[in-house]
Parts: C-alpha cells; structure tokens; sequence
C-alpha cells in the first residue's frame, strides 16, 4: 500500500519517531473524522508559514521582533543566553526569569565542526554594545555538557573586557533526585557548588 | 505564539506523541525547507483518502479486496484471525504464514462494552461457511491478555460444530529473553508448553 508506506515513511523522518510509532498514528489518522486530519495538517502548515525567528533575539516569533524583545515590562538588565528557543519556553515556564534572550543557534562543537562563526556570537556582542542597550548580566543556561562548557569559555574570553557581569547556571544534584543514582560527575559539581548554611561563619 | 501552540495541541494529540515531542517536532519543522513541510502533510492527506479496509478481510487496502484477499498464491487453506490491521504487518513482515487474515477489529472486552456484536465475528462465519471457501485450519493470533483469551473461548464455542481445526499463537519465554526478568504468568505458560525433545520416549 504506497500511500501508507508514503506517510510512515514521511511521520517516521520527524524526530522521536520511528517506524512503529509512525504506523501508529497512520492507523489512528485513518480512524479518526476526516476534518480532524484536515486541522492537524492545516496547523502544521499554518505554524510552518507564519512562524519564524526575532530578528534581535533569535527565539521563535511570529513578528518580527519577538513578545518578549518588544515587552517594555521585562527587565532589560538581564541577558538569558541559551542555545536554542526551546530553552526559553522552558524557562518561562518557570517564571523565575524577567530579562531578555539571546539564542545562539548551537554550541560550539569543534567534533561536530560548530564554531563560533555558526553561531550568533557577534549578534550578541553587538546587542551588548549597542548605545541604549542597559545590560548589566549575561546568565548562560547550557546543558550541562563539554559543548556547553567550551561555550562559556569561549564567551568568557571575548566578553572579558566588557563590564558586565558573566554567569551560568547552578550545577548540582537535581529536585527530587536519589544519591544513590547519582553519576559522579554530577556528584563531584554539587560538592564544588554547595551551599553555604551559614555563611556569617566566614567572617567570624 | 497561537500558531506554535496549535501546532503543537494538534499534534500532542496523535497516539504516543506527548507536549514535549510535539514540540521538538515543531521546532524540526521550523528547521527544514517548506517543500519537505509540504510532503509529510501531503502523504498524510493522500493516505487518509485513498487507505480504506478490505470488504473481506477488514485489513488495510487501498482498493475494495486488499493485495492479500485478491492474491492467488496465498494459501487458501488457512485463515489467521487478529484484532487489529496492525497485526497483520507484524506477521507479514516474519513470512511465516502464506494463508488469509480476517480482522476481528478489537477483542472481546466486558469492561470496554465490547461484545461479540461489536467485532466482525458474523462475517467471520460468514466466510468460513461461503460454498467456494476451503478454509481447513483458523489461526487466533491475539495479544496474550484476558480480552484475548476470553476472545478464543467464545470463537471455540461459536465455531465448535464446523469441521475446521483452530489453533492460537503459542505462549512461551520470548526469543533472547533473560529468565531473571521473565514474570511468573509467562513462566507458568512455558512450563505447560514445553517442548519435548525426545518425544520418541513416550512411545517406549
């Protein structure tokens, strides 16, 4: 059955599914009412069509500057850097954050021939130097991999000589997590960043 | 961004895609060009026009008697009975069995409300008592669950006074199965169906 084949093979090239999954949900389309398979595609191609990235900010936007970027409420002291929109959904979400973005688009991965140059380095160091730019913190939120460490290093060194403040991310042992299942990497950084109790103690 | 948020709760609704696949994929779909967009929607509207079920087995076809009811070189001796149109792929695909299929389109399921009425028993028999059929032998091949025995028992009973052998898929360890993580109900199952290795023994 061609046409069958055609769209496993088609649902089977996004990402996360596989052939299995694909069948699945060519069998679910074919039971369900043709005006819902008709919403689902129209959605797809609405969201392909008017969705696109911030011209300042790179995160995912329908304007050309993105909600966010042209929301006069959040804090323009505060740079958010992450490496892709996803990110800042997930930041979001936990309402922690009222600054501003910067997507990178990646990080530098020398393996995956990713360099600075493919990324949206210089856009971000013009965003910090430009005139009415107020910004007094970058926070980098990378994963917590080589890549996003080479990241932070490498922006270390070329906002070095810019005076603003640089941080990342708290590495430690996650909410809710067991130590006995703990990897001892990440054992290691929550030693490295643990938290003081009662830090008036240094100064005695 | 409705756009994205639509995409997504379009999505999200397809069998075994959660919110946070349906955004990935997104965000893929974002990534690539408009024509491959342009495929996956086109594939899904091709197939859900032109895919339908087989007027005689219930499988999947594209045309009115599917590519296995109509093919001659099948086996017309055996008939392998399954639930769902899934099933027969997954036993297309071993090349096992060269016989027909006939979709039950569920299983017998009191606590879904679903009754023999609701499945395409009837046309079951129907076929097994048309004057030009030779079927000899009736394959169940259900899911090894309650709704799948309870499935068997009735077809026994129903099909008790015709001269048809039945058989079902046998029950055992599966193939490269560890017996540490095999549960007790299985174990029991390939206990009974043990396989004699020198069945010449019990004649002496």
């Amino acid at each position: 059955m061609k046409s069958f084949e055609a769209a496993v093979d088609r649902l089977s090239r996004l990402p996360g599914i596989g052939k299995k999954s694909a069948r699945r949900i060519v069998f679910h389309l074919l039971s369900i009412a043709d005006d819902q398979v008709e919403e689902l595609t129209d959605a797809i191609i609405t969201a392909k069509s008017q969705l696109g990235y911030c011209k300042q900010c790179y995160g995912l936007s329908e304007t050309e500057l993105c909600k966010i970027c042209s929301n006069s409420q959040r804090n323009p002291d505060q740079l958010c850097v992450v490496a892709s929109p996803e990110t800042i959904l997930k930041i979001e979400n936990t309402g922690k954050f009222n600054g501003r973005y910067h997507v990178l688009r990646g990080l530098i991965s020398p393996l995956d021939g990713i360099g600075p140059q493919q990324l949206t380095i210089s856009q971000l160091i013009n965003r910090l130097t430009t005139p009415n730019e107020t910004i007094q913190e970058v926070i980098f939120a990378f994963n917590p991999t080589n890549e996003g460490e080479v990241t932070i290093n490498y922006l270390r060194q070329r906002l070095r000589d810019y005076p603003i403040k640089l941080s990342q991310l708290g590495y430690g042992l996650p909410v809710g997590s067991d130590l006995e299942y703990t990897d001892r990497m990440t054992l290691n950084k929550a030693f490295e960043n643990r938290i003081k109790l009662n830090p008036e103690a240094e100064n005695s």
